[in-house]
């Protein structure tokens, strides 16, 4: 089953900078070979349900061998059997709805 | 490695009751043996990594045959290595900490 | 308009104990006189839109107070037009489902 | 208190293409003269504590409006006391880190 996955990790009892948690992310999902792309709260990593979910599960590894002793990762998870999307298709679904409504006022 | 999750559902495309499908997950987690608590804002699911991820996966697969085209779910996941928490010893835990500033007051 | 509110609060920047903060926003939403439950992943808080919201903001301020220089909260945010819905309605919910299934096996 | 603020909002009890309610939320910040990003999991709206949720509830109205009667929307509400700082930032941070890890190795 193909997924689509936002996450957001939070690494608890270190210091206020969360980015190099995220950057060893950025390199698990790289590794991986899974298509992930940055954004100010999260990352979206798209690929099949197994691929996704061990690298996500690497990537807790990976802080908690940071000395991170405990992580709070929140994750939105999407599936669908309709059709395949890409994330980038979500945005322009959007903007299409705005540029159509404002051609109409 | 032990993983602590909160699961909340959303199926899309079908009406606005959600007790159907988040039934039909509960009796996944029965099934699998894992330690699940429901409450008004999901179910909590603890037990290895693996294991929790391939039922929340189940749970996606059996909604969808329920004819869902497409699910959307929010997941908190929580590991940590520095000790062993079961869900009830975090509520004892704010309980204890509202019980002893009411005794200093 | 009313809202159902699931606030899961993450204080960055202090140590792996999240019960003093979270004690602090019972007290918070106790003092608002909204209805609060406390869970192992969370609080549930329902009430008027607005009050709701002052409450949460309220408690991050108070959680900054304590010297926490970053907060990061996952809330759910629920509202229906179609009837009104106590949080234990939903659990009740779907334990009636699981309950009828049970009998039709 | 300024805010940053991710929302997901999910429609319950209509179809499963949810960019035209998106795009009606995207209307709400445009004319709230609110900082708004959209992305593929949601958007990032910053500003004030009180305009933001203001647009937030704006925004959970008018989806009702349009028949929709049951919302379910996920938020990531991130205040911090240290600095400011912009969404921008978050990312360009991360990238920072992976720049200089490659410099290393």
């Amino acid at each position: 089953m193909k997924v689509h996955v936002e996450l957001s990790l939070i690494p608890l009892g270190v210091g206020v900078s969360l980015s190099p948690y995220i950057a060893e992310c950025e390199r698990v999902f790289e590794k991986a070979g899974l298509r992930h792309d940055l954004h100010a709260d999260g990352t979206t990593v798209v690929g099949e349900w197994d691929e996704v979910f061990r690298a996500v599960e690497e990537c807790h590894r990976r802080v908690h061998d940071q000395s991170v002793p405990r992580i709070y990762s929140t994750l939105k998870v999407s599936t669908r059997t309709d059709r395949d999307q890409q994330p980038e298709e979500r945005v322009e679904s959007v903007r299409r709805k705005l540029a159509e409504q404002e051609g109409e006022s």
